[in-house]
Parts: C-alpha cells; sequence; structure tokens
C-alpha cells in the first residue's frame, strides 16, 4: 500500500519516525508530504526528507493516511490543499491515523462530526467543537480513524493501524 | 517473552525506543537497566525510565537483549555487571540485538569472534579486532545476533528482530 505522510517543521520526531519504519517494517511504501519538497525538521532535531510537495499530491494515489503531531499540524492546517487531501481521503474511508495535535488537520477539514477518537489533551475541547466524541484512551479505533494522544501510545497507535491496513 | 534493553544517558533516542514500542506492539514486556534507577535521557532529550540498575539484572530472568546506540554503549561497557549480563545472554544463544554503538558493549563481552554482523562505521575495525566479520548492510542476522547501522535501518532491524523472537 501507498502511504502518505501530511507535516511540516517542528513535527514530533517520534510521531513521525515511529509509523515511518513500523509501516515500512509491513513492506509499505511511505511518503511524506509538506509545504515543498526537500528537508522537514522535527522538534527534538530529527529529519526526514518530505518527496512530494502539498502541491503536487492527488490523493487518489494513496492507500491510507498519518496525521503526526508536534507544531506541524497548526502550520498544515492553514494550507487548503493539505486540507482537501484529508478531507477526501477521510470521506472515502481511506484509513487515516491521527496522533496528538495530528486531528487539528481533521478539524480543519470539517470531518470529526459524530465520530470518536482521541488527541493530546490541550485539543480535547476543538475536537468536541467540531462535532467529535472525545476519549481518554491510548487508542480509538473508529471506522477507517485510528487516534492516540501522545508518544507513549505509539506501541498502541500502530498495533491498531497495522491492523486495519490488512 | 521478558526483553532487557542497557542502555544509559545520551542514548541514541530512536534506537531505544523504537523497539521498545515495537516490542510492546507484540505483547512482550520490556525492561530498561542503567547505572541506577530512574530517568535517564536521550542525545535528543527523549526521556525512559529505568525500571532496574544493573546489579538488580538477573540474565536469567530475561529472554532476549537490546542494546540500542548513542554515546551510551562506551559507558555501559565499563560496567562489569552490564558486560556479565550480555556476555551469559549472548553465550546463552538467546536473541540480542544491536544498532549502531551498541556492539561496543558486545566487544567488551569477548563475545564477538567468528560471529558476523554490522554496526556504526566508525566502530567497523572495533568490530573486526574482536574477532567479528563486519558486514555493510541493513540489518544481519548471525544466529541469535541481529545487528543494525543506525537509525535508518530502524524498520529492518525490527523487522528481523520480531520474527526471531517468534
Amino acid at each position: 500500500m501507498k502511504v502518505l505522510f501530511l507535516s511540516a517543521d517542528e513535527f514530533e520526531d517520534l510521531e513521525l519516525i515511529y509509523p515511518l519504519h513500523r509501516l515500512r517494517e509491513e513492506g509499505h511504501e511511505v511518503y511524506v508530504a509538506s509545504f515543498k519538497r526537500g528537508k522537514i525538521t522535527g522538534k527534538h532535531g530529527y529529519s526526514v526528507e518530505a518527496q512530494l510537495a502539498f502541491e503536487e499530491v492527488d490523493p487518489d494515489e494513496f492507500d491510507a493516511l498519518i496525521l503526526p503531531g508536534g507544531k506541524a499540524p497548526e502550520r498544515v492546517r492553514l494550507n487548503e490543499k493539505a486540507v482537501a487531501v484529508t478531507k477526501k481521503m477521510f470521506e472515502d474511508g481511506k484509513p487515516v491515523a491521527s496522533i496528538c495535535h495530528g486531528p487539528q488537520i481533521l478539524i480543519s477539514a470539517g470531518v470529526l462530526k459524530g465520530r470518536k477518537g482521541t488527541s493530546v489533551i490541550t485539543i480535547r475541547d476543538d475536537v468536541k467543537n467540531a462535532g467529535g466524541e472525545w476519549v481518554d484512551a491510548e487508542v480509538v479505533v473508529d471506522g477507517n480513524w485510528v487516534s492516540s494522544r501522545h508518544p507513549g501510545d505509539l506501541y498502541a497507535w500502530m498495533r491498531e493501524f497495522v491492523k486495519l491496513l490488512k
């Protein structure tokens, strides 16, 4: 499967790099998209290569979407194309994994009404105001959406997402 | 299975935290041992809890061993108990995973003679002088020993180690 990551500088390093390796381990192809092609750098100083600019992304070419956290989602949600890609993939029922601040992009895409999930607790009220049901759990699986709270949940987050991709 | 990690401050963050979550994902119990119980902090600022001091470790209680890299192995190899635990578990044929500078502990344990593996390239000559055959590959599986070079190999390292634990 082709899995798309949407992120930007100041991503939460583990929340991007853990699933990147975990999904490669499963034999999936992983692609990172950001504002432009090239290196993006996490809060803890790790860098990864964005192979695609948001503008180049065709959501129909990808089978699943990952929205890591950190400070990146507040930037990504301002990009109309990134938000449109998220909306299309989510509404098409493709598997979407978010963690920490990742749901900020889902809120801007307007897809959380009636959906159940989790996030970092600091954006709990924003998830609720977007019509979502917020749960305090290490991982929540609601149909195509798998969400976790923070890096301490990585093992549970990817356990459920890898299962969903099968 | 009970999996033991030996590390210390200035560990390479991804090389410790990735396998920690990956093995929890598989349902294994993970334990970190260091000079003393309590928080150890990686080069990139992430912290993990060491539940055990080296002196408390009984190697017979654990089924597998992980030696992450960073600057930690140069510290760990100076602790006689940590080296003795490594030697016992390696020679008992239990699965051992090392990455990056992790093999410095295996060198001090004197277990690499005639064994094939990899490490960060900068300690290649030390692995050879310890009697090992050094290979430049993302992952090398030689019996109970699974080794990789750096964080870019994490997906391959854990793919093979998880397989070995089954």
